[in-house]
């Protein structure tokens, strides 16, 4: 049996997580349990939602726990399978750990086929965060013709989907990311405008990219974006809440005034729909969501990218820099090669 | 002709509504216009909302004018027509003014069947109240067998029909009202529990009153209330939010912490949908609710409650008390008595 390297969650952060929050360590492979395979992992997905996971607050999923690894979405090989009908060489989705190697049941793992699209997408634009997208905006935002419809981390894998699959509707398209570069991958994919949120205009730039006011926020960052964009929203807004990314390292409620009651105030003066929802309560539309996003990515209609960062080891510090927008695409951790 | 009696908006209040707002004139009866129908004003509305209308801030109805009369659902009776199917006698709803008589659009009034039920209740249970409640339940609530609905205001026209309505889901209803009296009337028209909301100890009330936590809040009130019912969410919480009268006198943000962020973490971490509404927006319920609850009235098997204030100079000082919760019941004004 190979060693398994793998990083735990050495201590919880306080705020912003640092490298001391994380340790790796060389453990045995376990052996197989029946129904059981082992993976070696080829690709590691990492996501804004895992930094709720780092503390032990009450959430929707539940903590890691302290000096056990982390867990991730994962695309990997099979190397062994114990009475499974998986077959050594398979790749496999499967929701494992940071870590080079991983025992699971078989019974939670898909198959994914290599050939319909790359095997890193499994995790992005075909997988949860694809999913995100489809879901939040079938369910809740319906963006319809002639509608504005924002989103923010429009470069990354949640948003870029969002922007896209909107202007499939008709609607237009309004994506905020930070920086030039970002701002011009948006523009090149074809979002209608792109949008700087460390420019220090945001707040007006916003206002004239978006001259019809804004019908659906996605919200998946929160912060000063919230801040702007509820000032631009619609009558009957519709606003999908996957994430808050911008606070997810907040340790105490900011300073004063106390802005929840105009929050409250808008809500009933302009009938705003604020819905928080998680891709998994929606798991009737997965179906649908394979079948359309599947026909885009084989007909080339859809653009998604890659920010793919080499070796386990890189795992934490990549997390980080994410967590602070540094990412460029959908975050993924190239762990492994696939066997010849 | 008569003389017309009505009270106008002397000054927009800043703050809590003062006597001084509001002023008493005795104008002419103007003459008819072709189709047009004069009105002996019988009930008069006082209804939370309107306190929006005597600010100009923007809002979903347009704000009143200033020392021009303040305008309110009204029942009266036809005096005179003008080319209209209107006959001499005919009552009528309307949205006409703080008056003892209007000249309205016939094209804009409702005629009443006396028989079918008391008149007044068609500004209460039977009208716009009424059909807050139900159309809120029905698009945004939707309570089922077994769930927690709590309502606050809830011996007014809309909290009492709410808690009703969800009992008739198989929901169990939780009322909160201001004293002991309006709880002990809650208890007497069958909700499930009632909670004083000015009890010292009424958020551990409010906790022991949800055991299985809150799965419905009907947002009317804001305030104090919420801060407690938002503690006590299950996932998947559904608050259709109609009104916010404990926050309409408010003139500045309350002091911080800022609040705002928490909440939207609470809607993505539970899940929690948020959606303002007025009634007119679901305007397609109003035939079921018409027969859903003119159905209850008829068979006897709904509660409500009435405030009736004697005379159109009450107006003022019944408003102010109404946005202090110093009503028991539908809030409406004795204008005038029946023709014999």
């Amino acid at each position: 049996m190979p060693n398994n390297t793998q990083i735990v969650l050495a201590s919880r952060p306080h705020g912003a997580p640092v490298p001391e929050n994380f340790r790796t360590e060389t453990v045995p492979v376990p052996s197989l349990g029946d129904g059981e395979v082992l993976l070696r992992t080829l690709y590691l997905s990492l996501d804004p939602y895992m930094r709720g996971r780092l503390s032990d607050a009450p959430s929707y999923a539940a903590p890691f726990k302290v000096d056990a690894p982390l867990g991730a979405g994962t695309v990997s090989e099979v190397v062994e399978s114990n009475g499974s009908d998986f077959a050594v060489g398979d790749i496999v989705l499967g929701y494992t750990t940071w870590s080079t190697h991983a025992v699971a049941p078989a019974s939670q793992l898909r198959l994914i086929d290599p050939d319909r699209a790359p095997i890193s997408t499994a995790l992005g634009v075909l997988g949860m965060p694809g999913f995100t997208a489809y879901a939040g905006l079938a369910e809740i935002g319906k963006p319809k013709e002639g509608e504005t419809v924002v989103v923010a981390a429009a470069t990354g894998p949640v948003g870029s989907l969002v922007g896209q699959l909107a202007q499939r509707e008709g609607a237009r398209a309004v994506g905020i990311a930070g920086g030039p570069d970002k701002c011009a991958y948006l523009t090149e994919i074809g979002f209608d405008a792109a949008i700087d949120h460390r420019s220090p205009t945001f707040a007006d730039d916003l206002a004239a990219a978006t001259p019809d006011g804004i019908d659906v926020y996605f919200e998946n960052v929160g912060g000063a974006v919230w801040d702007a964009v509820l000032r631009r929203f619609n009558d009957f807004a519709r606003i999908p809440v996957c994430g808050l990314v911008a606070n997810y390292n907040d340790t105490d409620a900011p300073a004063g005034p106390d802005r929840m009651p105009a929050l409250m105030g808008r809500v009933l003066r302009q009938r705003l729909h604020i819905q928080g929802f998680i891709q998994s309560d929606f798991a009737s539309h997965l179906g649908d969501f394979h079948r359309v996003v599947g026909a885009m990515i084989a007909e080339g209609s859809v653009h998604y990218r890659e920010d793919v960062v080499d070796g386990l080891e890189a795992a934490p510090e990549a997390f980080m820099g994410m967590l602070e927008g540094r990412n460029f695409g959908k975050l993924v951790v190239k762990v492994g090669e696939r066997s010849a």
